[in-house]
């Protein structure tokens, strides 16, 4: 069985990924590549690392058609323009997974406090799926729209979601100290991006509330029952890709936390534990769709957890395909890598 | 069919990448890994990329015992090491792919002279292969010991053995300015080698003759039957992976040379040939088994090309697969990467 | 005046600024050049960055003999080896800055807990100053023994000093969540440095309990008076040079925070205090001698302080000088860069 | 004596250096900023390096007139664009050292050629000096107006000019393979030049002709007498500084050159010539007004010289300095690093 797929936003960095991804699935096919900027031009002039036929293939504009047999699109566009494209896909009675943050509120208003908009289509609000395959992998299989978790709110709820669903995290001291590599920030042409910007330095950014905050929070809630606050402080650092999450937490009972998330993890597929204090680092998931996570136990009730994936593939690209795996009864681990590109 | 695998030097940079992509060949299987140094160890305590059972593998000593079922061994191991593993496992009547030096030359004398030391076991020349699989194929698939060509070398002879076939170029004025991200340097503790040494710096090293211009020379006339000299000046750049050699090159009828290598070469799965006049990065080709070529006409009988790999896949692990690929004949191009994994 | 100056371990990161920086400055001349491991050396055969006469200069032993006319000892070295030197040094009369961790502490028991060993000169306690000099520049006016910071608590400190004597944080409840550059782990030739291990990857490291952590909490209140409880997480970054220490504080007033900071510090030379809201990064301080504070106030109680320092500079050699002005009544800016060597 | 100083184009990449090291200058004084595009912001909000009184300037637009009191202008502004700015400058009779090409050539169709425009004020000519300061310092100390070398001319012309007097190269095959950092392409917000392109990646650009190969021959000829044909491959190297040129020559007597360049450059105090057979690195330079030599012999007439700059100082504001201190007959070492910043 091979599945038609379109990828609308396919120049941009997960847009990318998405594209060498799929072009590797067993049972997904890249049939059509949809660019706003770009269209009109083969796919290898603006992508350097296809080659072949896929290479070949035009850029779609933003308005064209997509073909019927295609029966996924991935939509990794800005937000807003997203929810814009997923309604039409939807409307042809395609499944959809976004990328963007257009569907990964439930409510109209949260949205619009952390994008600073009115959303276009709040109507399909109650059709959407938080995608979290590891705590939402049932609602997934059964979903035409699934929203692509943000690749900090993914690094941060892996880890989190078990220790709330005990009850052992204080959940008004949450503080997530998050380390991005520079592929999370885009592909816009920006002085702030430029290599000589950003090489050999190191800035946090996005404060006093970055637009994941609200994403942690609802979907910890979500997923966990626990209303927490979080104080999240994300910073770029001068890597391409990777991204690092550090969780300063207090609780109660942590010697017990490592054994929650041994328990809660130890058949999935794309989430390695490692030993009690030990900690991950962004080398040993670049490349593949893990989420590493590490716990060093602080003293009494205190303790830090290091949570790391790559942010274009288990923040990105590969947990989109996770999801599409689901939507369409694959398995789950189906053209997802485990291992990482290391060094 | 399943053929079970040993890789003997697993913890180095390309023993890591043949541990991840034979892990994901769908006919290869990891059945042994050997390490030196480090045996004794858990392979996912060295190699922080490896998740799952993978990763609980045991490193086994120089002196283990290879299984019998294993089938195929890799050596990744220092040259004269190299040599004896395979003295070894050709012993046993295993298949061999070397990564090392030792069976890139035909005679013992020029191995001493590059390497400056006896060679262990000459008599094993002769049944040796040079498995730059574009040319050799051929002898690769009926071979039990290949040598896995050097990484300089493979940048340099692709684009070369055509042009020189076609005696098109001045075969006394070749210079090879290379340029090599620092795992081609290898994993040792050498303060040379240290992040803070290299980070922010490039150098040329090697000279006044680097061991690969040995093979360079070697196998540009065993592969084309013309004799040749080679300027070859390396240098060492802050990056991880990659390797872009600029070929600067007069000859006769440059504007046939973009024909010429798009005759050689447009059926084979992992040569890219830009259109003239445009030149590859290293940024497209990492992560995949491609060699991409560019060619830039100076002027009247003047040429540059610039060839770009991944050193650790198409200059190491994954022509060794290549390799392997031909000499179990299986589809050369199954479980290698086309596309990389960009940015 | 021109006062002749000894630097033992001159070869690592540390001793190689501080070379470089005192042959730059107006009244101290570089004498004297030890190094344990590459005595008998020319300095510029180690030191790749000098030239002239300065790199013609002989590397002195462990055991050298310094001269007489030196009048000043930065001392560079391991600690416990450092410790040696300062007590050889001071017996002979000559003032002594110690770049090491062996003077930081006050009581012999928080050392041996700190750094596992038993201090060999705990009588040389009681001379000490800890010369964190915008907070202790009289007592180093008069001191012939300081010890130079650390650079994680010297980023720490700075901003965090004025607001506990201000009685505005909590103290019981002070996150560190530090970044270093990889020049702060030192020049040995160990794996865990090599350049494919560090590039492209972040992790966090020396946790449960991170030396410094003892120096932070020690100087907090030593120079505030308010006893504090850190929890310090430091975190190892694929650059060369720069620290950035994230700061999450809870507390009252927080509006007042910053008036409180540009108080403390609008005369200081070396410290700059971002507009409210604004964030540094360590781009902005790389080759310079200072340090850039920011405050983002998250909300009620809540803010979050950001602090940037060049490790080796403000961090190491340039505050080592800083100390050495004060120590001889000079300008206490002489020599030393206020402008960052951008980009 | 302090000479009030203009920079026009100060928030470019060889612009921010000028303001610093202007600033730290004992005979120099920023005395005015000009930015085209950034005019009117605080010089501090756009050089994120810069602090105290200098980051408070206002940033003068291309129009403001220049204070009287301003004796040297130096214009770090994009050719044509740099031309005008010079007129206006000679006009008001102020010395001015250009960092542009727009008076690098001689003749007005060489400079269209290069260029592709015509110049905006070719009468301005005649009274141009070319200021590679140890081959045309008496010039220099005389003129009102010195056209600053690119910065490829600079590490390609600096090894050659003596060996082209001694008439030892052939000069029909003069290869220079030269490796930049990406600060070189200046700080426009163009996406060829955003972190995630050029991160781990090399590749060569400007071919078949760069526009700095008329530089090298005009001057080549123009300082030696020897008319040459340089084949010019620059490529761009993941780092943010250095520059590093890789000569590949053919000549007569190579064991005399390291002799040559010896006897030319002894007492130079920005040239360090490497011990025959050692290589620099752009590390060892990174930060200084230093040009860093090495000589490798190859065989029988043929060599390889590779040369390294830091080019945002040797190869743009450091010799620009360099040319101010002659024409303003101070010492010619004045306020410039020997040294390099390293690591």
């Amino acid at each position: 069985m091979t599945i038609p797929v379109a990828i609308l936003g396919a120049t941009g960095y997960a847009g990318a990924e998405l594209v060498r991804m799929i072009d590797g699935h067993p049972n997904f096919a890249v049939a059509h590549l949809g660019a706003h900027t770009q269209a009109g031009k083969r796919a290898g002039s603006v992508l350097p690392g296809i080659a072949g036929q896929l290479a070949n293939m035009t850029l779609a504009g933003a308005d064209a058609i997509i073909p019927d047999a295609v029966a996924l699109v991935f939509t990794a566009l800005p937000h807003a323009a997203a929810a814009k494209s997923v309604a039409k896909a939807l409307a042809l009675g395609k499944k959809v997974v976004d990328l963007s943050a257009d569907f990964r509120h439930q409510s109209p208003a949260i949205y619009q406090q952390a994008y600073g908009i009115e959303h276009p289509h709040p109507e399909l609000f109650k059709q959407a799926v938080y995608g979290l395959c590891e705590h939402t992998r049932d609602k997934v299989a059964i979903s035409s729209l699934v929203a692509n978790p943000g690749c900090y709110p993914t690094s941060m709820l892996l880890p989190l979601i078990p220790l709330l669903k005990a009850d052992v995290v204080h959940k008004e001291s949450i503080i997530v100290d998050a380390k991005s590599g520079a592929s999370g920030a885009g592909r816009s042409a920006k002085t702030d991006l430029l290599y000589c910007e950003l090489n050999e330095s190191v800035k946090a950014y996005g404060l006093p509330r970055h637009r994941h905050a609200w994403e942690m929070e609802e979907w910890a809630e979500g997923l966990s029952g626990a209303a927490i606050r979080v104080r999240f402080v994300p910073h770029i650092l001068p890597m391409g890709r990777g991204m690092l999450s550090t969780l300063h937490l207090s609780g109660s009972e942590v010697e017990r936390w490592h054994g929650l998330l041994e328990q809660s993890y130890r058949h999935e597929p794309f989430i390695r534990l490692l030993p009690l204090g030990e900690l991950p680092s962004t080398a040993g998931v670049r490349g593949s769709n893990r989420c590493d996570i590490g716990i060093s136990l602080l003293g009494e009730g205190e303790a830090v957890i290091v949570s790391c994936i790559d942010n274009l593939i288990k923040g990105a690209a590969g947990q989109a395909i996770q999801n599409a795996n689901l939507m369409f009864s694959l398995n789950e681990e189906t053209g997802l890598p485990k291992h990482a590109t290391w060094p």
